[in-house]
């Protein structure tokens, strides 16, 4: 199995990676804009055959190490291949 | 209109990265995680509301300065809101 985690900062903290590639794309003539915010993508193989497993183990990964729950919120997909 | 650009490790460039996270989560018991890549998410607010124009131009954004395509592959998701 494949999990997807995807690591956002949560909407109410600021995001000054974010705010950098906007006016970059302002710079670059991309007028239409607005807010940008940037997070991370981790993609993990799984051993496991099991969805609902695959799900659960990620989620706790994300809990333990890839997520900052003091400033970040996180997703989790599941894909099987 | 939002769209998200997810851009990861191409298939065939090595992730520093991606090797790190997996040792820290065999570290922390996680044995069945076998390789991790990591990348970048960036969430655009665009003005257009034609969710085509949005494709194409969070496609020119990704070509010019989000992604580097000599190490980097990205892929475009258009989302209503």
């Amino acid at each position: 199995m494949k999990a997807v985690v995807t690591v956002m900062p949560r909407d109410d903290v600021l995001d000054p990676q974010g705010k950098a590639v906007a006016q970059a794309l302002h710079s670059l003539g991309f007028a239409d804009v607005g807010d940008v915010r940037v997070g991370k993508t981790i993609v993990l193989e799984l051993a496991t055959t099991s969805a609902a497993e695959a799900r659960s183990e990620a989620e706790a990964m994300a809990r333990k190490l890839l997520a900052n729950p003091v400033i970040e919120q996180f997703e989790v997909e599941i894909k099987d291949a």
